[in-house]
């Protein structure tokens, strides 16, 4: 396997990198839910944290039936065992990224994991 | 520990999620470099895979010796033991966003992992 791998992101495309990128310790999607959509089903997760990054637009997150408000520039972590569901607002359309990790699976990080 | 954490980056600030966020199987780094800038020095990982995602801006890695021009919708996986710089183009200030995961730490995800 190669050091690297890039790929490039088309605008309002939705991609999958675990595959594309030959991840190993993440999966990674980019997603755009339209205006006034959302991802109703509630779901949690059996060992995996969820991050999501909002890049563009705004909306709702329901978590273990509290009600939070997101908007670009937001990061959420969510645990495993959390229900959860998403709904962007009616104004525009709602771009993010899910980063899905393995709970506790990081043992260092910069400084002591780098070597210079 | 919430189930959920959230925090809202400000624009142009570099901010280090792990603590902000509470995670534990991953750190995320957000983060600016002013055009012509760069992370001169050439570093690897003990254990860690980076994932690199170009919000804005463009520049190029070396990656083990090998020039990879990148620019923003990119996203480049690094495995640990690759040898690697970056440098910001002379155009604009580069925006990325820096993921550590620990290598082959992931185990299931998305359907294999989600409980509906």
């Amino acid at each position: 396997m190669n050091n690297f791998q890039k790929v490039s992101v088309e605008e309002g495309a939705r991609v999958e990198l675990h595959d594309l990128l030959a991840l190993t310790g993440a999966e990674i999607s980019i997603n755009t839910l339209p205006a006034g959509a959302s991802v109703p089903f509630v779901h949690s997760h059996r060992q995996n944290e969820e991050i999501y990054a909002i890049l563009d637009g705004e909306g709702t997150a329901e978590i273990d039936g509290e009600t939070v408000a997101f908007k670009a520039g937001d990061w959420i972590r969510i645990a495993p065992s959390a229900k959860r569901r998403f709904f962007a607002s009616y104004k525009a359309a709602l771009k993010y990224v899910c980063i899905q990790v393995k709970v506790n699976s990081l043992e260092n990080y910069t400084m002591t994991d780098a070597v210079v």
